[in-house]
């Protein structure tokens, strides 16, 4: 007996990871497509982009439906982008008009009518003009933003998913190593130099800050991006702490930067031929401390071990993730278009946080600073403010699964669909 | 009624932490402390050296008696060195005469029969030549060495404790590191470097190698400090794994040498000037594969969070350097002298293992080195009898207790009992 024809409801989402990927990114993706798949009425098959938006730019759609269950729910501990993420930028829509009509192309070829995106300021930029663009074409897409990055500076939302996870790796390693300097001290190493990601704003470096719980442990000096970095008072300080506890820590953030606005790692403070030091700030640092204060370093340099590390990935951070990708489907079925998931932090003295909502015109291209109350008078710690605001997010531990001693991250079978479309896409060089 | 009095055998005991802190080192303290409180009858005070054996130079002992059970139970899931640590290397008997009589000095001011010497190779050397010199000065002292090093470089030992949980760290981390660069390759960086410990053998780095469990997973080359450089070689293969896979992990060991015997964190490949350059071999590396095939690159630089990172440490490891400590104590109530518990693999396919037993004559600076049938042939990576030695010493996890969301590491009271020698004791500037 033939099947009654029932008019076309359910349609197929597109979902794409963008930018630096994090330790829990992959369990936003979860959300998603666990959730997608409560709702077979609405959403049909979601497509993750291979590479990100270059996926659908270039008509690589993986189809999800093709995994398993229990591959999807292994997202949640596994760290990087599952999917692939990118760097690409979709400028405006004057200048990359091709590249947005393309996109939409795309969408109609598989019948695209939902569209996440998981990324940072850019891309809920990009989320908001593919959202305008669509309604100029009359294409009815339903455009949502999801929040990530290790970066925090998404406006709206009380924190960003991924951020917690390098915070609690940050404050970890220095704890750690801080110890073994500590034990050292006496006859070896006097000072130690971590440096850690945050190019603009100082908020991981910051999170290293909650190790210190009380005074005189480890990071005993934080060099933020927001304070121009004072060579002397920064010795001065150094040598203080030296002298009073025996050994120092620090925690370098990359993007500190000098007086005449250059980054350090970049000034280069030794070579007078002027030539570009290898290696980032750590290095320029702790052998600042070495040619004028005399003392012994070692430095570490934590780059993309830290924001991968999902085995001491925060509970908290992981559960945020898990639900902004979750709520983006449930504002997607309920009808909601332009609008991004944020963590709403409750108030009171103990931490609860709901999911809320934020238009991604206000969210697109404004970025959150750290408030100027968070450093501390000196210039060199965080405030008690930013402990009650950072110390939450690093709450809770989420093991991975382990098999033969290492953890066991998921691998999806990623397949491609077949194209539809007779056209391929260029990218214009930029 | 009055207690009769009973002629004394009871000796007190001396532990001393030495050389670089490892991420299990304060498990061996514990085995020692606790094994040592279950012969009351034969051991009184466990005392600790400050610093190490500079501790009982300076007549600075720590009296672990005043430490709670709790807390000594807590040090098997504390990094660093809970007493600290020292490289102070005593020299021949002839060179250190003073060094050598001024510790039977403290010794016999404290009651102390029983020495304990938790390092690597000089240590073991020491311990051997105090044993020695003890007999001379016809004191008795009972001397047991207690293995680690994170550099697995003691010989008759299968494996040195310390080592597995660094082992694990860097296989665990270059995994991690090895996803999020597999996820943005298509359009960010393709080639990343991490940079391990050990300068004089690639153990650490052989490690790593671990994490590559099917042809094409990271680390796709490690450079081991056994195999010359080969700038031309390396080139093409990193040029031949990023055109095969998208992208290149690459695990260099701190200790590689070009061809002209100089390491390359110090031969600098850039500076026409000759400048030394800052920072380790990794930034080197990085560069080289920058300049030469034009790959975006990103490095980390693990140093001290390598081997403090007792969050993810081997659960072998640990229950291997408690079980030295342990056997050490039992030895030397048992009347022996001069020896150092090993681990002993046992045959057959299921790893297990025991503790034995070896002379510190036999042991003290002996070097046991990377056998070369562990590297493959290429010289890249390691091979399966490599993977077969490894594998079992970083299986298992340990985790230590969280406290707002942080390892609650011990923290000891470390009370330094009052002096009872008259003279001060300076060190001999080297």
């Amino acid at each position: 007996m033939a099947k009654a024809i029932t008019p076309k409801k359910v349609y197929n989402a597109f979902y794409a990871q963008s930018g630096g990927v994090t330790a829990v990114i992959n369990a936003s993706a979860a959300g998603v497509i666990e959730t997608a798949r409560k709702y077979p009425k609405k959403i049909g098959k979601v497509y993750a982009g291979k590479d990100g938006i270059l996926g659908a730019l270039y008509e690589n759609l993986i189809d999800t439906s093709k995994e398993s269950k229990e591959a999807i729910a292994a997202l949640k501990y596994t760290p990087g982008g599952a999917f692939g993420s990118c760097r690409h930028k979709l400028k405006s829509l004057e200048q990359s008009w091709a590249e947005y009509e393309r996109l939409i192309e795309v969408f109609k070829a598989h019948d695209i009518r939902y569209f996440f995106y998981n990324g940072g300021n850019d891309s809920m930029d990009t989320a908001n003009k593919i959202s305008q663009m669509a309604e100029q074409l009359e294409y009815p897409l339903t455009c949502i933003g999801i929040p990530k990055t290790v970066d925090n500076d998404l406006p709206l939302t009380d924190n960003c998913p991924g951020f917690g996870s390098v915070a609690k790796y940050v404050a970890v390693s220095i704890r750690e190593a801080g110890m073994d300097v500590a034990s050292m001290a006496s006859s070896s190493t006097k000072v130690f130099v971590l440096e850690v990601m945050g190019r603009h704003a100082g908020w991981i470096a910051a999170a290293a800050g909650l190790a210190t719980e009380k005074a005189g442990q480890p990071p005993h000096i934080i060099l933020f991006p927001e304070r121009v970095f004072d060579q002397a008072k920064f010795l001065a300080r150094v040598d203080e702490v030296v002298k009073q506890y025996g050994y120092c820590t620090i925690v370098v953030s990359e993007g500190v930067k000098n007086a005449e606005g250059k980054f350090l790692a970049e000034a280069g403070t030794k070579d007078a031929f002027g030539h570009a030091q290898l290696g980032g700030v750590a290095p320029v640092i702790a052998q600042l401390v070495k040619d004028k204060l005399g003392y012994k370093y070692h430095y570490a340099v934590a780059d993309y071990l830290q924001r991968s590390a999902r085995h001491i990935a925060s509970k908290t951070d992981l559960e945020q993730a898990y639900a902004v990708g979750k709520a983006a489907v449930e504002f997607a079925v309920k009808g909601h278009n332009a609008v991004m998931p944020i963590i709403l932090r409750q108030k009171g003295r103990t931490y609860g946080w709901q999911i809320s909502m934020a238009r991604l015109s206000e969210v697109a291209n404004v970025e959150r600073k750290m408030p100027d109350t968070y450093i501390s008078q000196d210039g060199f710690h965080i405030t008690a403010a930013c402990r009650r605001y950072l110390s939450p997010l690093i709450q809770g531990e989420a093991y991975p699964r382990y098999e033969n001693g290492l953890p066991a991250y998921a691998k999806l079978k990623n397949t491609v669909v077949p194209k539809r479309l007779k056209t391929a896409f260029t990218l214009k060089k930029a």
